[in-house]
């Protein structure tokens, strides 16, 4: 009456720190790992019969012997190890997703130079809440490397207008010229070549956005979000596609004419919900 | 050199309450709407022009005027009316989804009957957290309606072990035939009419997780999803599938044996992470 | 130059889960407890002499070889026995608080009867995110015990005014009789004697709060907290006060004569913040 | 047989967004703020009479009113304000509480020099969720005001350890010389001038706490936090007090040994809880 349709399983949110040490100054990696397995399992929903399961526990120790093992200089490598591990240690793998969230750790300055071992949250240039993000793909027809990132809270009280849309029956919205733009950047891009300089890319296609978010004289947030992503397949060669997504962080302005007094664009309420949320996905001709 | 090869935009989390009475008994629903749309909006990507674009704040205004104007039971039915709503009202929109998470609320009981205008979060049988959901999409194609389930919290402390389980150079983990079983029970499922008693389906589909959950003997998480699925497609034929979500809330036996102590499956460490993620589509054959 | 003027240190968040067999009948109880020291900690802080410290981490392993020596069936009796612990094994520790934060679950209801150990996560009268919480201060001076209530999530459709308050420049707020009113009990109450009978106060004190809440004819959120509170120190003679903060969960009636509609206290918004927080202590003459 | 022993309201977390501007240049300040009333409301709690009730809607009123008529470069000046409002205006307000929590932004870096208009989340050297706070207490015997810092992220890899501790029947802690050091940082400080140049001190007393952090041979957390505390006294004479909480987010050595491997101080896994809690105040002589 009933069959699996499809399944999949593994361990989520395995937290992993890892210290090298080269000489006096330490390098540190703080990211949360989660994996995913396909493959056949099918008795195991069905009919109880574990013998073709590695238990997520396993699952969660390979992260920490494969983090000891290997060296790795950025999580789509150490996700591409990870990856290729389970494929090539279980014949009836038939994929496996690794996706892996990075917290930004920024090297504390004192006395005017990079401390050796102590670090403050975030990155250099801000970094609220942001993280760094990958999902490596990994099956017998290949891989696919996506590098991403989470939670860049970005704003600016300039340039930025909206105009010129539709007006029916439910439309009160008022067109400006002039309002606050604000959001959190959500982006991912998939790599053309498994071999890339992923940290290089990482920071390139991370300024570009920065870079086209403070100059862009924005229209809409589609706008913008577009001249970001064109933006950002143009200072890396080693991506092919960028999707992000932007919700509008809307700030409202504050109607202070009961209280007799204007409001030149200066005193807003920040709200967190609702939001608009404006996705696209941007592609290399 | 860039092209917009996919996108969408919408209101995300308008937050509504609906108050209905007859006579002196009140109804009372909340809820969270998300509205994505989908169509002829590129050039608002590229070139800035908004003329094709129906303001987010407007889906907002929408979303409030269309639940004063309209009688609705289930967030399924309302979901049909919004969708519709958009896709008949532009027809540059070529699909529209609608999101709805329903917060439960339980009619206090006061002298042994339900009270009339007053209640309390929750559902009457538990409800820690859990929320309602519906997804709703509509095309031109036609509509496809999914109900479900977030945030439902169950645990059980017999009747679940997990033995049999492939282990390799890194399994660590003991064999147990009585261990806790905890999860935060995530589903969904998808309607074969669109003219279902969206509300009684929830609700035998919801009561047949809990059964089974409660009475099965579980050899594996992912057998006991694979039951409820079954038994959900048993209970309810206006379902053809149904996804379910299980995370493994681990509780982890405490060693007392450096205070000299035994631990007979009494003292337990409730983690949040990692945990082990269970995932299954169980389609009616 | 600076000198220590005020410590203490303990572990927080130490997360439990008990389980207590009477033949088939399983007890679960889980709950977060944190505990602070009190003492002749000082030089730890100023020359990092920790000859007098206890690790954070002994604390957490007195937690769970604590809950496996010892029945409770009380929060507040595990509370007693921890805090009686610490001021008796450590002649230089003057006062230990422990605080303990109870996770709700209510039996699952199979074929019409509690089921022996299957659970649902809240009361089994609602229970959204709801905790049941204690304070037990232990010093040579004696010991003082709080129990308590948190998230308990509770509205009303009926029955809730607000009218004839201070209006000044900045009030643009209009007088209602018809208002939603909608809180997140939070409340604590101070027990009288060390042997109460905490299940049966707590229960208690909670119904009072539930039927109060929905029988109330409100003419501020304060007179119905002082009511609620009046009727706790009725119900139960062992507490001698109670404290409430009833956070203003507001409802905001949506503005639909732009679509030209009414909105006949029908469709509202509600909102996480801003809120009225209204707090009071009721104490027994 | 009930009487009010103590009672407060007011309206909390009343987000505000000032923009200013310089020609070109503009200043953005984004803060949550609460206001907490004291004085003679007693008969609305007992009796439902408003007539002495300032509605906490128009206290959100004014904290938006009161921000555009004021110039103010620190949220302890407009927490000053506020303060100051309340009490004047209304004669049986005896005290205000003013609580405000202002969100970082960091100017854009564009082409080498800061953005005019456009910010990032954080500050310039991290700030990972980081807020500024203050506390303001006004009533008719003077005003107390209090700055701090919530959620400063910092770790080291070195120079931290944790030996010489009690043992006991429950302790397994193994000590250490070389342990990671991370904690969240919650500091509030006491201003013994109404005057101070609150930004300045703010500023110093942040780089005090990031610069001995990093330095310190930490012997123990409490050991760091008293030092912490002694430097911020030491570069601000406008502060008398500060107090510290440090909470030890843990890095737990992995055992690798069952997969046959070392682990020099390499592998940890971060956990959020249990988490050590060290509290002090340190206080100018």
């Amino acid at each position: 009456m009933a069959r699996l349709a499809a399944d999949s399983y593994g361990k989520s949110d395995v937290r992993l720190t890892k210290v090298t040490r080269a000489g006096d100054v330490h390098q540190l990696t703080e990211m949360s790992v989660s994996i995913e397995l396909r493959g056949d399992f099918a008795r195991c929903y069905t009919d109880g019969d574990n013998s073709s399961i590695i238990p997520t526990d396993t699952q969660k120790n390979t992260v920490y012997a494969l983090a000891g093992k290997n060296d790795f200089d950025s999580i789509e490598q150490f996700g591409k190890i990870l990856g290729r591990h389970f494929l090539d240690q279980f014949s009836h793998v038939t994929s496996v997703s690794v996706n892996i969230e990075e917290t930004l750790w920024n090297r504390i300055n004192l006395n005017g130079k990079p401390h050796d071992h102590a670090f403050i949250g975030g990155s250099n240039e801000g970094g609220s809440n942001e993280t760094r993000t990958c999902a490596v793909e990994t099956s017998h027809e290949g891989t696919k490397i996506t590098g991403g990132i989470n939670g860049m809270t970005v704003l600016k009280t300039a340039r930025s207008g909206f105009v010129g849309y539709i007006k029916d029956q439910y439309t009160t919205l008022k067109e400006t010229t002039d309002r606050i733009f604000a959001t959190i950047v959500q982006a991912s891009w998939t790599y053309n070549t498994l071999d890339a300089d992923f940290n290089a890319a990482y920071s390139s296609i991370r300024d570009a956005f920065i870079r086209v978010f403070a100059a862009h004289n924005s229209l809409a947030v589609q706008q913008t979000l577009f001249a970001m992503g064109e933006e950002a397949l143009s200072v890396c060669r080693e991506i092919d596609q960028v999707s992000l997504t932007l919700p509008n962080q809307h700030r409202l302005l504050v109607n202070l004419q009961p209280f007799g007094m204007e409001n030149p664009n200066q005193i807003f309420v920040p709200t967190t919900e609702p939001f608009g949320k404006i996705c696209g996905t941007i592609r290399r001709d």
